[in-house]
């Protein structure tokens, strides 16, 4: 899985500031480019438009409200500021909250370096978020194989190690051990995860992988036969050790029913496509896989730029001190202010291209606050160093968070989230039954 | 690894009452045809054809007496006799066993039904014979993946089951199971045997498996991975297992140096040139395998007819009855003979064709014996009828002594076969030190 912010570019909003494309954008898993202007320039992504492309539905606050409705929690930041902005059959997922009846959550990480950086965290840090919400079991696959098939440079032992180091850096996260399974595709493959994974590169050809990964006659063919690795575990059935045991009798049939809930970013998509168009072909039939889709994070450079862990100043590293965070953000995080304080005065910030101000929306929890901020920058009263100086403050909080978090991070309990095991969890609380539910959603869908 | 005999045509030699061809002979690992003559008749393969085409070495009459000189054993009836024809640096491997370095043996089985016929028992008795000779340790491949993947019908769990039984069966020729290690694909995939099915599969393109197998785009993904997990059993650090410790430095540096020696049917040879051409490419580098090709082997119906497990007369089956095989091959199996008794004691049977004395020809140890009776059918002496009862005797025998080894055959012993571990063998008990061989082979060389 190519995680979100791993080569990353600014999402930056329709505005001021934000050009017309002469090259058009490319989205899928092994390759996003922003389109590229006359002048060679990176412009914003076009979100709505790849939504529409691929005909996902976008996270609106109808959606929203239900969830807060049901869950009795407010919508994370990161959905009410639209970074989480599509999604497929959420709202089923919803449906079975609302009823009591199970339903687990999957994502993952392509280990290609053994450090993560801030845009690694985001999406591992909403995913805790959801599963606490809705206390449900959680696995996360560690794409080792995948890593070292498409990068040209690494060994499969060279990403192996890489994903051991990064699990830590997830559990690092907060996951609850009895309730999520970290698990490495080189050291888990094998049993019911493997014959899952032949039966479906059974049902998917060539041709088919072909135009949803880019791959052509020369792409290698560990390469073409990978999405299944990464597809089949949206199965249930791929993980026979979590799920408490249902009657031994069809047992694999029941855990084939339970769906999946899966946050990503937008480019992982064609791979859950895959899933969606051929669950139901196999020999226990799954119900297609409900998805949320975020946008790509912020890198310091801003559009165009590329979080890279090779370029130690592209990225905020979560093992980077309080001193390097605020030099790497005064020096490289892209501005978008005036040249000059009386220009900067008279015409104001753009908070669109300001790399401090996303970064600012990604952490402060304080929607007036962020709005007042906003404005400010706008009307030129916020100058960008100010803005910077909140970022790094909110920055130099989060990552000292994480850090001590990670120093209880040990071997053992690395292995306790990677054992394959019985999880433990609740799920919602106050269920409604599944009938009274459906009627009432009914009844309400009448009454419009 | 589509076994020799899985799906077999007759390989009646040139000569009489063999015609020409006007469709060309196909052969790869999932279609073998023979040529097909004008009337629709099949043809006998043409292996001296297949051999030129794919630049194999013929098994010539030097290299079976420096095999003899070396071992002190006679070669096998099946190499004396051209059942085995064909290799690829099998005088590599004879030079190994002079100065006593270790080599390994390598063959397969794929699992398409719970039972083996006759012509699925010929390659692994012929292997153990070879095993025996060497004294080496052997690698038997169930390749239940494979199967499922190119059987619409069959499931991964069919074929689990059926290789499991095959297992048996193929115990049964005798195996020691001191040095030899027998694994499912399906079960024993992971670890260093799936890093090294990655490993290869990297350095593999779609291009180039798309002629050797004869691909398309529509060919599923698990397809095309696929002969990556047949190759890498030909290298010896996919069995970290079964290798006595030599120095933990080194240790995968070490063993992957030790060459393989392949019994096969000549159709399964574009898998290995496949490993031919990139074992060096390996982060630890192997020595090409060497390889010894087998011809297909005779159906009861004779040329164009196809042994085949769902029809019971097609074939003759481990599990078959003294009066079952008489009835078999009395009814089915195709006669060189003549219309009338006139006629035959007049112009003499057809050897070349008669199935029956093909049968007599695997399993009659006797040259000279044989060689009177290929000469008496010929001169019209001997009638099909009675070749068909000396068939039957001799295989009446061989399904017997088979079936005495059957019994003995457990879940236990299966398991032990099964169980990943270390293997022990003496080798060669007298070896010429390496660089003596060597000397003596050069001298020979020049004296030519």
């Amino acid at each position: 899985m190519a995680e979100p912010g791993a080569e990353t570019v600014l999402p930056i909003r329709e505005g001021e500031g934000v050009k017309k494309a002469a090259a058009e954008q490319e989205i899928n898993p092994w390759d996003v480019q922003a389109a590229i202007d006359e002048h060679g320039n990176a412009l914003a992504f076009d979100y709505e438009a790849i939504s529409k492309k691929w005909a996902t539905k976008l996270i609106d606050d109808e959606l929203l409200q239900r969830f807060e409705r049901l869950t009795g929690h407010k919508p994370h930041r990161w959905l009410r500021r639209g970074l989480f902005f599509s999604h497929r059959d959420f709202d089923r997922i919803l449906d079975r909250y609302e009823s009591g009846e199970p339903f687990f959550m999957y994502t993952g990480r392509g280990p290609s370096s053994d450090a993560l950086h801030l845009g690694h965290t985001i999406p591992f840090s909403f995913t805790k978020w959801l599963q606490d919400v809705f206390d449900v079991p959680l696995v996360i696959q560690l794409t080792d194989d995948e890593k070292a098939l498409f990068k040209e440079k690494l060994t499969f032992e060279d990403t192996y190690k890489f994903g051991l180091q990064n699990a830590k850096d997830i559990i690092a996260q907060g996951f609850d051990p009895k309730k999520t399974f970290i698990f490495s595709n080189l050291e888990y493959m094998g049993g019911p995860f493997l014959m899952n994974t032949w039966e479906f590169a059974k049902l998917v050809t060539f041709n088919q992988v072909r135009g949803a990964f880019g791959f052509n006659e020369s792409t290698n063919i560990g390469r073409i036969m990978f999405p299944s690795v990464q597809c089949v575990a949206a199965f249930a059935t791929s993980f026979p050790e979590i799920w408490s045991d249902p009657p031994a009798k069809d047992r694999t049939k029941a855990i084939a029913k339970i769906p999946v809930l899966i946050p990503m970013a937008i480019d992982q998509d064609p791979y859950f496509r895959l899933v969606r168009e051929n669950a139901h072909r196999m020999r226990f039939p799954s119900p297609k896989p409900a998805l949320i889709h975020s946008k790509f994070l912020t890198a310091l450079q801003g559009a165009g730029g590329k979080m890279s862990a090779s370029d130690p100043n592209s990225a905020i590293f979560m093992s980077d001190t309080p001193n390097q965070i605020k030099n790497k953000i005064n020096k490289h995080a892209f501005s978008g202010g005036r040249e000059t304080l009386e220009e900067h005065r008279e015409l104001g910030g753009i908070p669109e291209i300001d790399v401090a101000f996303q970064y600012i929306s990604y952490f402060e929890e304080d929607d007036e606050k962020l709005k007042d901020i906003e404005n400010s920058y706008r009307r030129g009263e916020l100058l960008t160093g100010e803005l910077k100086k909140m970022a790094i403050e909110l920055i130099q909080q989060y990552v000292k968070e994480f850090q001590e978090r990670r120093k209880e991070v040990s071997d053992e309990i690395l292995k306790q989230f990677m054992t394959p095991r019985k999880l433990e969890w609740k799920g919602n609380p106050n269920p409604k039954p599944k009938e009274t539910a459906k009627k009432e959603k009914e009844a309400k869908s009448e009454k419009k």
